[in-house]
């Protein structure tokens, strides 16, 4: 893999010296230099390694990297080990020793308009070009990348990082340590009209708003409408991937997880760690129970309990989903088959 | 609800000229004060609300609200009453009458970079770092938002709303009265490659354009693609949600309501009045006709009559779509059954 | 068609010159005038038209158009015609003789943000407004549209259009020849996170890139995440549609097609001259091989042979979902049908 000069710390350490500071026992020589990490199919000399299933023993034995991270009954006798009972989660901690992500210096660019009636706490970062309007606030240590348009009345928590063409629109409210990646809009209207007169539609005012929640982060590019009346409402430590439609009045339920592409439609509601893969779709006025699962391209019809797993559109209970998506194949041969057996009973009467 | 207090209009006023605004008579105390509208759940002091569904009534005998918009029929002797024989569309105009959406004054801001040959009519508002290229003509209302980008040749008709981080392209044109959400873009080119030659596609010109009609709205980072020759067309009145894809010469039809994540390719068309639901997906070269519903997650395969409902992908008329779908749980024990069906045949024979 | 001023060269010539020009025999009066293309529905005076299909025949019989391009064996009495054995191709040939799309002077605009440590090409256009930020490198003629944020590192090579509102992230790289429409996101973070630990999910870091080949051409408001570790890669010569989702990791072949909505989950990958349909969703870790067909709206499910077609969800090979489906509109009778069987087989027994 490429080296990242600017985001790569530039760190150096020995094979003891990080297992030490993961807090992991090692096996072989400790002495040995190490220069960052990578995945198991790329790793050139100096990085580290971690094994995320056995399938990938092949790699592992050809492998130039320097040392690798294993669960404590893996063997490995080509280079040194540090042992982990969460090979993953130690890996990702020896990244943040050797990498930072991106993140521009504190201070306001003197080509980002911040209104006098702003509030800006410290060590934050407003890009250039960014527009911060009247009465927001934006707490500390937050970085605004360039062409973030803030409208009126706008409310960001500390610690939050905003991309580069996000709109805020008027008066939403996030919480702290929020990502929002490039091109998310948060609080556009709700799409809202009442039943045609005239064959026209006229507007339903979307006078509400979005709160999001701490430790939110939100997907490129996707879109989180404000609620009609009252909020829409992302809770804390949800994850949304990218092109996620939300729609007014929705209430994603915390540290659930929304794949890309998936749509939400008004005032629909997910309980906890529920997880709603890729391109799922979601009408309006659902209930959604802690801890289900939503296969990808589900298309819900109706309230999911708590526990369970569906798929399909309309969706049903994973079990029957899969009993008769086995059969489908046979569908057309049965058909045939019912007609041979309609034949010799009519023969046989 | 939290108040948004920089589009509440701060009003005040009683039961009794509020009914009188509507043109709807009362029930009970006229002196009742009101200081906004809200939904039942969510209601507090001051508040007025509707009833949606008779489901709601225990919503009702619970609220906080002041006073509550019903139909004629419908009992309660808790609060003072509005009576409308269209409770949600009086609600609506009562909206109107507390909350103004969030709109920025007229005039240019001095950063917004305006071509010398672009023609801006009386009370136009040009946000902050708006470009703005030569001969666009932008009518007279229109609000552009900061970081609006408009290309040469764009007209963009009276009182329209085009939100952050748009881009018109080249020689679009808009009509009246129109509101583009945030990232919405228009114009970008179609999708159009003549066939491969040693494996490389070249890339068809697209050097049509796109019509927006008249009322037209469109959801945040939705996107319609320039016809390759001649225009791509959305008629008056068209509703279009959040990240929807219409391609190169594409016809939507007058007042049709377009939900989420819906594409529809190049050159189809939709009469008046169709509805598509969310995730729905149409191919090229489609016909649909008239008053047409296509269900959320419809792939579409081939033209739909007017006035007809279609679900599934492959797409089926509603009716039969229903009865198949009914019946697919209940395929694997049919596949089981057929086989013992067969046996006992067998043994009679 | 309207005329599009700016963009039309106002080159005028005749049948003779055009055809000389396209290196094709003509039949007919070659002194015959021509301002333009149009498609034959809309074709107007002067205008140069060509026939897809055979179908089109009565509007080709009552074109005004002045001229057609067809096909070596198809009758036309009516007007001139300039004869191709590949008419298609002809005719954009002949667009390019008219028609040139809009493109900005070369040239820095004064409001553009252009770090001192960039390295701008000759001949390149850097728009109003643009951010060019530290260490970034752009080739010779590539335009960059108002508002588009280029985080440090990112290198764009030769010849590339990347419109408005674009952003390209900390490191990416593109080759030369790459059109990037409005809204695109290149480079935001993968989608990762560890199992949860207390419910709450933390983030892996996305060290990794975007890759981005020679020729690739990517449709407004689609995003291609940065790699965990290692590159996305989009091959040379691959056309992605709108709304397109790319996670962290993917490889696709070169040539490949990629139609609007379509999802691809980390760290899949297609081999050359595949072809995914609109809203089709790939699950993380497949394998496509070369050539292979994917149709509409498809949920892959496991890895596809190379020179396949696959359809449905979870997709099936072309014929069988041909079958299944054809067979599903009678499920329901059948049911009845088999109850009534084992109706007759009891009475027998």
């Amino acid at each position: 893999m490429k080296k990242l000069l600017d985001t790569d710390k530039g760190s150096e350490t020995t094979v003891a010296e990080l297992a030490r500071h993961l807090g992991c026992p090692y096996e072989g020589e400790g002495a040995t230099q190490l220069t960052g990490v990578a995945d198991l199919a790329g790793a050139g000399e100096g990085e580290l390694v971690f094994m995320a299933h056995r399938k990938f023993r092949p790699l592992l034995e050809n492998t130039l990297a320097a040392a690798v991270i294993l669960s404590p009954e893996e063997p490995c006798d080509r280079i040194p080990i540090i042992r982990s009972s969460d090979p993953q989660r130690s890996f990702v901690e020896a990244q943040g020793y050797f990498f930072t992500p991106y993140r521009p210096e504190p201070g306001i660019h003197p080509s980002a308009l911040v209104a006098e009636t702003a509030r800006i706490g410290p060590e934050v970062s407003v890009g250039a070009y960014a527009v911060v309007s009247d009465d927001v606030e934006i707490g500390a240590g937050t970085v605004i990348h360039p062409f973030v348009s803030i409208y009126p009345g706008v409310k960001v928590g500390r610690d939050c990082i905003i991309h580069s063409q996000v709109s805020l629109r008027e008066n939403v409210t996030l919480g702290r340590g929020i990502i929002l990646h490039n091109g998310v809009v948060i609080g556009a209207d709700g799409f809202g009209y009442l039943p045609p007169e005239d064959g026209s539609r006229a507007k339903i005012p979307q006078q509400g708003t979005v709160v999001i929640e701490d430790d939110v982060e939100i997907g490129a590019n996707s879109t989180v409408d404000r609620g009609t009346l009252g909020a829409t409402v992302i809770r804390r430590g949800v994850k949304i991937d990218n092109l996620v439609q939300i729609a007014h009045n929705v209430e994603i339920g915390e540290n659930s997880v929304v794949m890309a592409q998936v749509g939400i439609a008004g005032s629909s509601r997910t309980g906890k760690n529920v997880i709603l893969a890729g391109q799922v779709g979601i009408p309006d006025h659902i209930d959604i129970g802690d801890n289900a699962i939503i296969a990808a391209k589900t298309g819900v019809t109706k309230n999911i309990p708590a526990n369970t797993m569906v798929s399909g559109s309309p969706h049903l209970d994973i079990q029957v989903w899969r009993k008769a998506w086995a059969a489908i194949p046979h569908l057309y041969d049965l058909l045939k088959e019912v007609k041979q057996i309609k034949k010799k009973l009519e023969s046989l009467e």
